[in-house]
């Protein structure tokens, strides 16, 4: 299924500047695609440290599993992610392609294989053949380089449309850190499975702990707080590498996430989890309107992300705005299957800052022309206003098109 | 947009029977739709009791309030629905379109407008034009009969491609006693809105507390076990009404649903409800294969409706199944985000009785040809057993297919 880039791509690519300490390469290993890249290896230099957030799914792909158990106390020398095969819902056969395919590398490389992360994402239920990592690792440690970091972004696409990468410059102390990252979103045909796989790189000399903290809090309103569909893959996987290469430039080491020196690190983290977030949404299958949805006024955070989740996951909304109708019925009826406190003669609802509902009825206002005028966007932008209390929050989404369905639906006939 | 008949229609309509103490009508008040009926009627005996259960939505419609603040201790004299407006977010103007509309036909019966019943499907946040009742209802009062049911059913429909009645006979005592019911389902055209309606009528001599109680049991696994897309309306409605006429026949009055008497009408009641329930899942927007999903082996009863909800309701899987693929992984993928306990490697699947994955991984046995085959069917069982437990439970659905969104999404341009 060839697909042409989404409408929604962001229009231009960053310069990705290099991070000290990180080497990258790629190479075609042929496991499920011919004439393109499907395998990257990361080398990490001696002094890395790693934090990592997974799936929640209670059926977790084995390079999960693999990461989850050697997170704590590792000593990160390389990441090898291939696209093309899962290697979830494998059993057994699994668990040994992980072990095999962190043999290779660390032999190659002169390290322990649990000091080596893994992440796959494509087919499931296919045994991947990890053999064919054998064939290509010796030319990937050797021919790894600190530049490519678009070609990495690549080789990690499955239905995506786009390469996704972002970037962030800021300072621990008097010195200058950068911050790496590329994901790969929700793109599949099946039997593909969805997989959300984002990598974070920086040269800042941060414990691991302290990564951690940082990666865990910056989750919440960045990749949590995107929805394509709802579905959640047994395979997603978020990690964070810091090398403290600029502890050489005089950044100072910093183990405690409560650092205020860590601020200016924490926001430039931040922007670029939330850049790899939103351009995840701009990559659903089929989007072709980028939608975000804002609640003000709800009893609590909590309760405003459930009903922003509640609004952002109803098939209904979703078609609605892909027909470019302002259907704020649709929405008050995804409000109230949040199941969190509403009341719904206190509800106003804008779609592009358009009032078009308010206190429990269409705004008086109303005008279809403008509305319609307005939804005609690639950008749309939902807002709730609940006027119980403080509780505000943000997600973003897409539209629910044809063609999500037939991406998704395989039609075999 | 002319929606012809759902190919997963039932083959056949079942004869009606009358149910003595109810007498149906129906009108066409011009409500929203042309040449056709849009009022229903139902003339209640006096000594009728009811029960109901309501959308859980926090943002309920004005009709669904009001039959909640009258059903406790309830005398109903009459049941009016009407099509093509759903009287919801319409704030004050539309709770006085309810007290107009029980006012009305209160008048005409001589009760009190408490003991009229009301439910409204249609277009919502459209002020619904009360007064339109006024110049049908001394004709539905007058013209009110023991037989229409079908055309009761109709008059009720929205996008519903066909009519859903059902009807089961059973004995209390010595003396045969009937059930007929009605629905209509999530069928919407934008900006209609779903709205699951049902209703059931019978002549049983049955107390209200009683009635209640075997309603709000039977719903679990009958409607509340059908889901088309995970949205809930903010006007779902239930109701049952007992008219007690079969007491002249010797039915013995019985007020507690413990009663071992009950034992056969709470059969029958169930197989209504579930015959309606199926009816509103074959009748889904867009639906081309009615698909439903078994777990066995799940922890507990309530941890099976769980996981069976998650795949029930997950796009992909939905649309593998419309593409008629065996997308196990993404059956796997369901099961992970339910949240609910599942060990993968105890996992087995099933796509209409061919096994498809065993023990986490794909089944040695899997023929592809032979599952694509049964892929075809126009019914689709899908089966999970998670091999922890003695959980079991089942739900319907449908498949997602560019239909719905086609008929969702309105594409206005």
């Amino acid at each position: 299924m060839a697909a042409s880039v989404s409408p929604l791509a962001p229009k231009s690519v960053p310069d990705m500047p290099v991070v000290e300490g990180v080497k990258l390469a790629t190479a075609a290993a042929g496991i499920k695609y011919r004439d393109r890249t499907d395998v990257l290896l990361v080398l990490l230099d001696p002094g890395t440290v790693a934090a990592g957030v997974f799936t929640k799914s209670k059926c977790p792909s084995a390079p999960v599993e693999w990461c989850r158990a050697n997170l704590k106390g590792a000593k990160p020398r390389a990441l090898v992610v291939n696209s093309g095969n899962a290697n979830a819902f494998t059993g057994k056969t699994g668990r040994q392609a992980c072990a095999f395919t962190a043999q290779i590398a660390a032999r190659v490389i002169g390290c322990k294989p649990s000091d080596v992360f893994l992440a796959s994402t494509g087919v499931i239920g296919e045994p991947l053949k990890a053999q064919a990592f054998d064939g290509v690792m010796d030319a990937l440690v050797s021919g790894a380089k600190p530049e490519p970091w678009l070609d990495a972004a690549k080789a990690i696409m499955t239905t995506d449309t786009f390469p996704k990468v972002a970037t962030a410059r800021t300072s621990i102390g008097k010195a200058t850190v950068t911050i790496n990252g590329m994901a790969k979103g929700a793109g599949m045909i099946a039997p593909d499975m969805a997989t959300m796989l984002s990598f974070v790189f920086t040269d800042a000399p941060i414990g691991s702990r302290a990564l951690q903290k940082l990666l865990s809090d910056g989750v919440a309103d960045s990749f949590n707080a995107v929805t394509i569909d709802g579905d959640t893959s047994t395979s997603d996987t978020l990690m964070a590498f810091a090398t403290g290469a600029a502890a050489k430039r005089g950044a100072p080491k910093i183990a405690n996430p409560g650092d205020p020196r860590l601020r200016g690190f924490r926001n430039a983290l931040q922007m670029v989890l939330c850049d790899l977030a939103e351009q995840v949404a701009r990559d659903g299958e089929g989007a072709r309107k980028l939608v975000e949805i804002q609640i003000e006024g709800a009893v609590s955070k909590k309760s405003a992300r459930r009903i922003a989740m509640s609004i952002a996951n109803s098939p209904l909304v979703k078609t609605a705005i892909a027909g470019e109708d302002a259907n704020w019925g649709r929405v008050v009826m995804a409000v109230g299957k949040a199941g969190e406190p509403a009341d719904r003669d206190k509800l106003s609802i804008w779609f592009n800052d358009i009032r078009v509902a308010h206190k429990g009825a269409r705004d008086p206002a109303y005008d279809e022309a403008t509305v319609s005028q307005a939804m005609k966007s690639s950008n749309i932008s939902l807002k709730v206003a609940l006027g119980l209390g403080r509780g505000k929050d943000r997600v973003l989404t897409c539209d629910l098109t044809k063609e999500y369905v037939a991406i998704n639906g395989d039609y075999r006939s």
